[in-house]
């Protein structure tokens, strides 16, 4: 059995789990600008929105079901429900919620949905330990922090390899914001990265079924669970992340660790954080905006459409290159249906991803004559249409950046008409506003009482 | 943005996750020879004792209080202890009290701790659901076929790059083995498979803290929690294990499928565990064999002692190459603490890893005498030592295979001695006496109630 065990490795990693320990418990409360704060609200009205939106949803009456079999107590909400279950599972449960229908936010750096690990954790053991507003957007900005850092210094290659990468770093993530809410100290800190650096979930071949939103929601577990052990003096390696055999270097040939050591509690990755108009991988949406664009400039018809031919890098199709979707869930991994229902409907939300819009005949004969070429000199954030009439004509729009991006963010108006159409079929329309109100204004509450009591 | 993603992948690998599902649906009780079935009790026998041996330890006591924090219903029993807990967080608190002293079972091949991850979830769901020990052996035997032929087509690459093999293939053994006590139909355990193939655990660079013993508990609970997700229709990937981005060609390089399809059902690894008669790494084993019975041969005495030189494959020093621990859990992984303890005290137990020991004076000045040198011609299996003695004399002594190993296997009657060193001084020896029968004999056993007892 003797062989070669060599296996590439630096051993000169600057000690990031240390560093970010420290960085957590000792950076100040709302020590960032305003504008990093707006967006952190954001980010956590929109989260809230996501999560409340599918918590009818059959991916969470199995997910439910599956945690009832543990008799679980009654300690935390599960949003857009009235039942409760241990904090460690309403982690678990709002995580797969906000999930569910891929509607979440999204750090377009690395294509990482980074609320679901570390909000779900935050709003658990938030209500568990009746943390005040403040205390969660702080968790919530150092959380997201440490899991877009480390996923910045991971990415691409990570990601190439097959990882979910919202998963597989929001651990990280969901401990630290964990720790900082149970006022660990930086070497208690330090251990609950650790812990949770063991524990790295997601596989992007889960994508289309309901384990893919199983990610963030594990993901917000496993920190929350690392977090508590090391509370305990649990122990982890010191150096779990940036070893030689640490997390980083195991899970990824690419590791800068300059992502994560350089301005460190000076710049902000929430601040990068961008919402989805529609409710599909983000990689679709500049080809569904520019299908959308197209349709209002020419006032297009279905019967008007010969064909739609779409460029867009290979990675596109990679990752939603599904040409007949059978399902709803399966329909949002098809660059082809969503093009098809946004020339028809003039949007892609989450009505547009049901099993009976997938087959109605008018949206598979329109998703039968849209085709896509390959074309990796064309950014994976931009996509080039040309549609062709039955008359003869030819349409064509190169969208850069689609709306939702950084370049072109949603405004606060569409934010909460995003927010309004996913809850109030849940919670109704009077809580859904006042729901909202609240969750974009956490910082100033003193406690989460009323957001839960309007958002379950 | 634009990047090349092309990652190596093989897109016609078998369909693995579909094929273990049928067989661990399908495959009839007790259908394998008296062999097999024996080395599954010597297995699951072995497995309690290292359970309850560690159940006070401080490692414990973290991980108990961080459950306790969830206010955890009492569905399941904790061996060595009187609390109960929701059935994950038993199969997860057992799972990490058995690997606590690294003394459980072994698969030489891997590497692999089996019994860990799978015997943890199948006691706590057992004990749920009231089933037979006829049932506890099957689900098993079924569970550590699943996990070891995993860790078959991946090692070594797997293991090399970093991973904890026990506990990132142990999750798929759990949930193989909580399928077959759910009584999954074969679609249902496919998907339990898929959605624990998420959550692999598990990194080397946390060998030496609490971390370590972690991994088989969360390995045990993400795995059956896998299982009863997938009983109420949550959904994965079908080729979640064998996809281009499934699990396997995800976390290793090498991918040898017909590891996993050859004489499925037929040959069993489970008869290839083995136990340890040493309370540290599988790889000292060789080095500690081969000083005790140099000891022994020679009535060697520590003052007699010039040098030790031990001729090892470069993984060893890789794991185990600490040359000063300061602590009893790092004395585990210093096989320079090893070979002294074994040459003063003519043994390697738990006793000889407690923190008193690792500081005694007469040990630290053997082990200053201990030399290691690197030789890859040596199997990692396998030890060349040389003594040299004050008054010029030089013993010599190569272990080509250690006691404990599959070619040199442990007795009964030191299994047995084993089991009741580690669980007499926690449950008393009348108790110690009556659990090792009735562990040893579980598949007579109506229920599991009366092991329970006497156990907990």
């Amino acid at each position: 059995m003797a062989r070669n065990t060599t296996v590439k490795a630096d051993p000169n990693a600057p000690a990031i789990t240390e560093m970010l320990a420290k960085f957590v418990v000792s950076h100040p409360s709302n020590g960032w600008s305003e504008a990093v704060d707006m967006e952190a609200h954001r980010t956590f009205a929109n989260w809230v929105g996501c999560a409340i939106g599918p918590s009818t949803h059959e991916t969470m009456q199995a997910a439910l079901a599956g945690v009832m079999e543990l008799a679980p107590s009654q300690q935390a909400s599960i949003l857009g429900r009235k039942e409760k279950v241990d904090m460690a599972n309403a982690a678990f449960l709002n995580g797969v919620s906000s999930h569910t229908f891929d509607f979440d936010d999204t750090h377009l750096k690395t294509i990482i949905h980074p609320a679901g690990p570390v909000a779900s954790a935050v709003l658990a053991l938030g209500e568990h330990l009746n943390i005040s507003g403040r205390e969660l957007i702080d968790a919530l900005v150092l959380g997201i922090e440490v899991s877009c850092r480390v996923g910045n210094a991971v990415y691409p290659d990570h990601y190439d390899r097959g990882w979910h990468i919202t998963g597989s770093t929001g651990m990280l993530g969901s401990a630290a914001a964990c720790a900082r809410l149970l006022k660990l100290d930086a070497a208690a800190t330090q251990m609950a990265l650790g812990i949770a650096a063991s524990q790295p979930i997601g596989l992007r071949e889960q994508f289309g079924t309901m384990t893919k939103p199983f990610h963030p929601g594990g993901a917000a577990k496993a920190g929350l669970m690392s977090a508590l052990l090391a509370k305990h003096g649990f122990t982890a390696s010191k150096r779990a992340l940036e070893a030689p055999r640490g997390l980083m270097q195991v899970f990824s040939d690419k590791t800068d660790w300059s992502e994560i050591t350089d301005n460190l509690g000076q710049s902000w990755e929430i601040a990068l954080n961008t919402y989805k108009p529609f409710a599909c991988g983000i990689v679709i949406h500049p080809s569904i905006d520019g299908c959308v664009q197209l349709r209002n400039q020419h006032s297009l018809k279905a019967a008007d459409i010969a064909s739609v031919t779409i460029r867009v890098h290979s990675l596109v199709l990679e990752l939603t290159g599904k040409k007949t979707p059978g399902t709803g869930l399966e329909s949002k991994f098809s660059v082809y249906h969503s093009c098809a229902v946004g020339l028809l409907y003039g949007q892609a939300g989450e009505h547009e991803y049901t099993d009976e819009v997938v087959n109605r005949a008018e949206v598979t004969a329109l998703r039968a004559r849209v085709n896509a070429i390959v074309d990796d000199s064309i950014d994976e954030a931009s996509a080039d249409i040309t549609i062709r009439t039955t008359d003869g004509q030819e349409h064509h729009i190169f969208i850069e950046h689609a709306i939702g991006s950084t370049q072109k963010p949603m405004s606060e108006v569409q934010l909460k008409a995003k927010f309004v159409d996913q809850s109030a079929p849940i919670i109704g329309a009077a809580k859904a506003d006042e729901a909202w109100r609240l969750a974009r204004d956490i910082a100033r509450q003193t406690g989460l009482k009323a957001l839960l009591a309007a958002a379950c």
